[in-house]
């Protein structure tokens, strides 16, 4: 299995005068982050100190892009056109992409968040619209998606560079997906651990439905929003590099290197 | 004085169900276009059928960048920070120019919006901050300002490549300010095209105090608010050309074409 | 059938510098207007005006709250909760009833706007909450819905003062529910006036399969997004009255008058 | 001195997934709230949340106006027109009332926010706007102001019912205006304490530049926004009371029962 992991956190949530998440603590523990975009989350300034702490801590930076629904934090399910979706990734993902230009750094992946993400998973119009916004910006971006699931299906046919995630505090279903919350709850750091490993050196994940699944991903998705977080990155962290794991940003990756798509 | 000019128009100034200007006839006489980004008007799907419609008729694409201000049109005074004010340009011309970039075309140039332009002739601070977001962002991109105003001058000191804007429809002070309008209202089309003739073929212009002054720029402000501008658009093309002008895109001129700030 | 009848008709549908429909001419024809609160269109002083213009010509004013989404004019469906859809009535319609109250006008009724109005025919705690918000405001509010439709039964259940609309310019169906269209095109003024005229004198109208039902309301539902809006409001009112129907607000309705639920 | 004194404090700031303040805790003091309308912070559910809080608590519930400006929390200068500002406070101030008349609260006062509220202190065209909104609304809404501040003296001379605030956690300048300040940093309390002790029973306060003036009002700011916020509400309402003075809303003040404009 995979001996070079990558270890993504969506941050830059806040907006305005309001924060969000324990970005700064979570920065020293990933090696990946997905930033909002200022449609359901963010904002400019955001987005601008955001880039500017994954720089400093040598952090990659993708796209977090979502529904222009900040209300409802892009986690209501909102029927767009896909001429609309298009439109949405091409701006966040773009905007996005001007501060990493401006702070002289590569932008590395697009993650859609929240429902423009779960409505893509059984929309195929949204999926290849979703995909059609990355690929019109830029055929280098790596794209994070959920293995087996449509839209990695459909950017894996599409030759679109499509990296996939294991979840290390969701839970999996018999048919390989993930059972999405509305709050990531605290959870048993000994337990994510053991998952994780297993999932990264075997492959292999329980179900909800007490059996077992096969799972492949060069990337983990973890949440700090909640306050054990930041410990969990940093023992997870420590814990794959002890197994020989070699946690580093997906654009390092060996297969990333290569110029065809990474696994 | 100058042989080669650019014919710039606000476009993209719609919003959801709402449409404003005659972006379309306007496009057929305009060799520049400044493109509202999301903020004081335009929206991700607007943005991008005012870029293809550019596109198609051969015209070139600026961003008109504004304050985060819809309700207001970006036309209301807000005091922001320099560093507010650099995210914002970075924010709303990355959004652009990713559209630009799905599109296969380049960016040519930044002019602001309404206040985020007018307060920046008085206040340097803001004049820089600007100025700072269009550098961090691409320093081929241009900048349209004023002749002589602060934001031209310290454009032009910072090795920003600025470029003088000429106004056809407002009024000049002694000084060589504008009278801005809230409202372009319809204007002798005789007068307007006689006034942009001198001031592109003598480099004066007669003044509200009933003076003249030199005035120089690359690029005749259009607008297309009003019901005739279409009209006074093609007429002072055709003028202009009939003169010996050369009407183009600024980015096509010789000046822009050499390594240095176009004058 | 009816021999009084009321002509409402969506207003205040700009927002900021945009414009949209033609509300003043529209405003001599109707009775009743259904004026947007600042969530899909609208803003505090489009709501203004539109108030003062229906004081000015003898119109009632209806609330007309849609869901969060100005970009999308209210028309994309989005999932909220019910206890959302509750807040956002009572926000919006407070809103409206502000500016009628600082007008020395009644707030007459509610009707919600686009997919707002249309996702609660078929959901039907989208419907209770909705009426939640009407009735925790104020018991005397009518609302405004399709007969025979869910959110109509609901209310009648509940003790609602609902009123049934017929619609001049949408297609039914046999079950009684209308084609939604995105835009209300034109169509023959003697081809609607004919069929409301059949409408709200025989109660009888044709559907799209070619058949014929039964159709009962105290309210015509007229649009005024379209060039001919105001010419075919003026004849149907004219050719209402020649048929001896009496044209006035709903709460001028007899019916209305009385202590109970109107028809 | 006065021997009823409300305490006041914003609240209801938070907006969709962020919270703001110690709400909860705050409203256990407090005897009076100020709450965010949707414009510079709230939103629908936050609203009815905070009114149900505020019910619950018993603590009587105003409007806290502000800007348009979600991403400045209102805390920028923006240059609006008088018919602006006056819509402005029409529209929230409505909203927030509907939310009380469904709880069947009444609406006790209204304060602006921010710049809206700092802008208006030499402003004569915005402060009169703003009490037009308020006069036109209800002539029974309390207005809180500084006192002897600009609009203070204009509500009192239009018979607005305007009552003084005092400021536990501002500096005083000679002038009686006080220093605004961004964040309302932690203090010490037993040093606020006894400057709103002595502003309420002596009625003088120590100003910035080593002087001391004359102050008077019925209510005292208090801010929530600091961690030591509910601590220091807690004691200071302890010693006021261990001093005589009854702590209790505006609304049932003896001074507010009266007729007239409470002092």
């Amino acid at each position: 299995m995979a001996r070079q992991i990558d270890l993504n956190c969506d941050m830059g949530e806040g907006f305005g005068i309001y924060r969000l998440g324990n970005d700064e603590e979570m920065m020293r523990h990933v090696t990946s982050i997905n930033v909002a975009c200022g449609f359901h989350a963010g904002d400019p300034h955001v987005m601008r100190r955001t880039v500017a702490l994954a720089q400093a801590a040598g952090v990659a930076v993708g796209a977090h892009p979502g529904y222009p629904d900040r209300i409802g934090f892009g986690r209501r399910k909102l029927a767009v056109s896909p001429a609309e979706a298009m439109d949405y990734v091409i701006y966040q993902v773009g905007a996005l992409r001007a501060f990493c230009a401006a702070a002289g750094m590569p932008l590395q992946h697009v993650k859609p968040h929240g429902e423009f993400y779960n409505m893509a998973w059984t929309d195929e119009q949204l999926a290849q619209a979703i995909l059609d916004g990355i690929a019109a910006l830029d055929r280098n971006l790596l794209f994070l998606a959920l293995p087996g699931s449509l839209p990695f299906r459909l950017a894996r046919a599409r030759g679109i560079r499509v990296v996939g995630e294991l979840y290390a505090d969701l839970d999996y279903r018999a048919d390989g997906t993930t059972v999405i919350k509305r709050v990531h709850g605290e959870s048993d750091p000994e337990a994510i651990i053991g998952k994780v490993l297993r999932m990264v050196l075997e492959g292999r994940v329980a179900t909800v439905d007490g059996g077992e699944i096969q799972v492949e991903g060069n990337s983990i998705c973890l949440h700090g929003d909640n306050p054990r977080g930041p410990e969990i990155a940093r023992r997870l962290r420590a814990a794959l590099e002890a197994a020989g794991v070699e946690v580093l940003p997906l654009g390092a990756h060996a297969a990333a290197q290569a110029a065809g798509t990474p696994r």
